[in-house]
């Protein structure tokens, strides 16, 4: 893993969650983008050289509204950044560590994503990120 | 906030989970340190320039304890580094935001530090850090 990509923070209100964001952090969000494949909206902060993204569900069916019934809003995952992330699944899978995708696919940022399941590292959903070429 | 300086995650077994770290970010733990004041045993990896620590209760009132028996293993918590951490918590709590601290308290890895309430940071425990002089 090459760094902390960026940290995925379920919130049920993006707009107030942006601006209590952008008080704590003392920096205005960059960027924000919907991801339909994954029923999100987010928003991201640059902290460094990692990043803080805001997520709201876009749909009742969208994992972050699964999330937030089930625990309430806070921390979803943590991405880090791969510099190959089908040899880093291939890596990971032969370690015995459970992924929650077959095949890298897209996510927000411009990015490849896969999920490792977080059975298989403490109760921490922990997602592997590529910048797309 | 500098940079994310480290994320906590609450384990029930700090050596089980030291190997799965290990495995999982391709690197070594670097850092075994107890802090008694807070009851918890914590292994440090670092990725990139932030690091992960992993947190066992080393009592049954350590805080860790009682977040595992609410939520199970997981996230705990995340800290930024900060220039000067009595500036940050007077700029935050004139902001709105509920400190949990109110005077900087000693943290392990020679930090200073003090913790912003879940309820201000849409259910995120945050923590602020400063190296120590």
């Amino acid at each position: 893993m090459n760094k902390i990509e960026h940290i995925g923070i379920a919130v049920s209100n993006l707009k107030e969650a942006m601006e209590t964001y952008e008080q704590l952090l003392g920096t205005a969000c960059y960027k924000l983008e919907e991801v339909e494949s994954e029923g999100v909206k987010t928003a991201f902060f640059k902290v460094g050289e990692s990043k803080i993204e805001l997520l709201e569900a876009s749909n009742e069916n969208s994992p972050i509204a699964k999330f937030i019934a089930k625990k309430g809003e806070g921390i979803h995952h943590i991405a880090f950044d791969v510099t190959d992330i089908r040899e880093s699944m291939k890596e990971l899978a032969e370690k015995g560590f459970q992924l929650l995708n077959e095949q890298p696919k897209d996510g927000a940022d411009n990015k490849l994503v896969a999920f490792v399941h977080p059975k298989s590292s403490n109760g921490v959903l922990v997602e592997l990120c590529q910048e797309k070429p």
